[in-house]
């Protein structure tokens, strides 16, 4: 797979179709898209693995040249859909979020290896466990009150991230802010779900933010994780329907279907390598 | 039709129910509530108008001292749904919901009296009054350069709306920001749409924040006008998703139909005195 | 919590709601509905428990005369919200939809008490009983071929759910056709998801059904069964957006999230018991 | 622009892009995709016409040979997006979609030309006129009366719609069933609005029946027209939620907002040329 953006001019297709022609491949989804505003190309080029009698490494070296001759601003990457793509996970208190990630993969609807599922509270271990993956157990002090501490459990989780290279961070309803450090580090892999719809509602308890709003809708956002909170580029976002019917505790548990579907639809398009991020926004493709 | 809010009690919806059951009344639609948060019961009661022999202000008198019953600070009114209700409505330059509303009232749909179409523009004066409702042009000087010319600008709108006591104003779309005094005059009556789904992108061209912020839907937002820009308490609102391949432009024809039918359904909503506000919030039965 | 249907007249809500308040009882909610088509009234009130001084037993004797002074049509039923629920879930191969009610009762979302899970497969035993449930394999011969198998293979899983008297039987993707007698022993009990908008693809492979008809939405009904397959009374609906490059298999994985919300949704109506039927149809307060 | 449809090998993507690099053309928007069912591939691509120095004929006569080198089966069009396009509205009572229409084009948002409107009632002719668009009434028999006149009454029709060689026949709630022959004369240029979720409620009083089976949900489906009633290949479609509250009448007033909207976004697929046709299903880039 191929995903690359560059400054748009006449040709980019054709360029890289007649490559790709020349080599045999069999595109089965081709998505392109010129942003108006920015004059920025983009396209995402999924080819039958079984057209190409190349590996990955060997594609990468082939099409450098022709990302370069579209001019030196160009980003690209080549990604081996064959790969298993790997996930660790950060879970705090809540389980919902969990439940329906573990579920997807165990159905077999989400194929991904979940290498470790990490939390600040030990309640999930049993679920993680039982599906036979490993959970560890970071200790934070309690809030604004022990930076030291905070930074040190940080880079607990840090070194038990890194040593499974995901292909992903999912922040399951991790409710710590990260360091500026590990946004960077983890930068375009770092997912968030927010339960609200952003931007409203950034930071902490959101719908109760809504509740005293009076909103009629409550929804949740998938984001890449950024250093300012809540605010990186946005994935994926849905709403429900709520009335003055609906508690504060109405609309958290009816937020959490909704939580859940944006989080794994989120997590799918960026497994699948369809979302390129472009400054603040993103392209879904 | 009855609509009470008062602090909650056992026995309230019997003193009500039995009141009415006295005098007949066959309730069509009954509607209760109570907000947990601040113990307080709201009901709104259709009784069918030819089970009571009563006129809406002989109701009024008999029903007075039963609400007084319920507690000092209880609220209620009672409006006569046979009467035909009157809407004023304040345009600029944008057709969307002037048409569609005005398309509604021709085709039976919204059974309300048009008094009047005030426009800081004249652009849209052809087609009011095609449907046979006079259209009056305020000039507004250019924004932010003459105060005084504004509030001379609103003096005449007012004289114009409070000349058909209105059972609603309705800001479908009108650019300017209603000075305070006009806010408390149509307290409960002033009905704007908004662009966005508030609170996301309060104030000018929320289409271009969106954009921006590179979200994935895009809503609208009826609210009450009172004097803090765009926080009034919310009627109704809805969303509608959009992508990356979806320009400002875009983004602006697709808000266009949210914003017509929540406004329609909000305005509706007001007029069948389904709306019961509370604080900034609404209980909409 | 009463629930009462009769023929609509002046005065039921009186009748009610004075019967509660001579108890002293504090409505939380109530809802009233009078279908025009039919002239019936349709009743649902939520008392606080500790506003009472009755076990439900004895508020059933006291409301039994005054529901009979409501006519001799009149239904009704008294439940006990204190009293946990009892479920028995029947499952095929297809996972989903049981491990997304297992998390929501291991995540206190639903407040039930899962008593057995019953499957024609075993595939899904060991996800059951890591949540501390039994699961039950019920084999059932290949389809049309031995009538008497699988009556008796109906007969066992009869047993096993009856077993437990549970207040809900649901067929959470359960791929065989309940026998006549069995949807009358659980008439208004037995709850199915079938995956599609009913009552569009009724019965087998409805995406594919959906698929070949090229529609741009599909969706999953949550129903009660009746002898009519696909057919009985629907408690809760919804869809979600398709288009042209989702295949067979992207439309099943899309609906799956469909099926789980409005499973869950549909069951916790009837199992709150807001869910009042009226021939094929609904009322869900 | 070019729309295209072949059965798909490798390289045609660079065929066509080639094609269009070589002459210069910068690609505004390109689409593609692949039916894995029937190994069809389809594209459309549109360029900005001022980067083409040539007209839309002489664009057809050079890429006539480019098609034909991708098979015998390649279907393929050009259209000028600089040409405004025509069309003919069919009506009867229902005001609704027709209002919906001419505020479309009358504030701008739909650029086409309405050349006329032909209802075979009189009553949508004065908001018609006030647009300054021609209405010609039709008169029908009474349904199943008179045959022939039915179809000289269709005779008209035709004339009128074929002297304006329109882009798009528009049937905005006709409620006519159009004989065979002029199915076939406007195959994939007639456009319907069925008010409901098709495949369900096929035919007359669609409301009627969705109240009847008791659907939490109602819809609207703009089609082409076919010679099967209500079963031609489906463009668009959407769903709003309706309840037990609501009566016929409201189903039929909540879904009139589905049916403006669906038919608007169908209508201008249709007319940007986005919508390709592959047996009784559709690609809608």
């Amino acid at each position: 797979m191929i995903s690359l953006g560059c400054p748009d001019r006449t040709g980019i297709v054709a360029t890289i179709a007649g490559f790709l022609a020349e080599l045999g491949g069999w595109i089965v989804e081709a998505s392109y898209h010129t942003d108006p505003d920015t004059n920025w190309f983009f396209t995402r080029q999924e080819v039958r693995v079984d057209s190409l009698e190349l590996t990955a490494d060997e594609l990468r070296e082939r099409f450098a040249p022709v990302a370069a001759s579209l001019g030196e601003r160009t980003e690209w990457r080549i990604s081996d859909t064959g790969e298993r793509q790997r996930v660790v996970i950060l879970v705090s208190k809540a389980a919902h979020c969990l439940y329906d990630l573990l579920g997807r993969v165990a159905a077999g609807e989400l194929d991904v290896e979940v290498c470790a599922v990490i939390g600040n509270h030990d309640g999930l271990a049993a679920v993680t466990q039982a599906h036979g993956i490993p959970f560890h157990h970071v200790r934070f002090p309690k809030a604004g009150t022990d930076e030291t501490a905070r930074l040190a459990a940080f880079d607990e989780i840090r070194k038990i991230v890194d040593s499974h290279d995901p292909h992903a961070v999912v922040l399951a309803r991790f409710m710590q802010v990260l360091p500026m450090e590990l946004c960077a580090a983890w930068a375009g892999r770092a997912i968030n779900i927010h339960h609200s719809f952003l931007p409203s509602f950034v930071g902490a308890r959101p719908y109760h933010q809504a509740h005293t709003r009076g909103v009629k809708l409550v929804g949740a956002t998938c984001h890449y994780v950024t250093a300012e909170l809540d605010a990186g580029p946005i994935i994926e976002q849905d709403v429900i329907r709520v009335d003055h019917t609906d508690s504060i505790d109405d609309m958290v548990r009816k937020g959490r279907d909704i939580e859940k579907v944006v989080l794994a639809r989120g997590l799918r398009s960026h497994l699948e390598d369809r979302v390129l991020m472009h400054g603040n926004r993103t392209v879904v493709f």
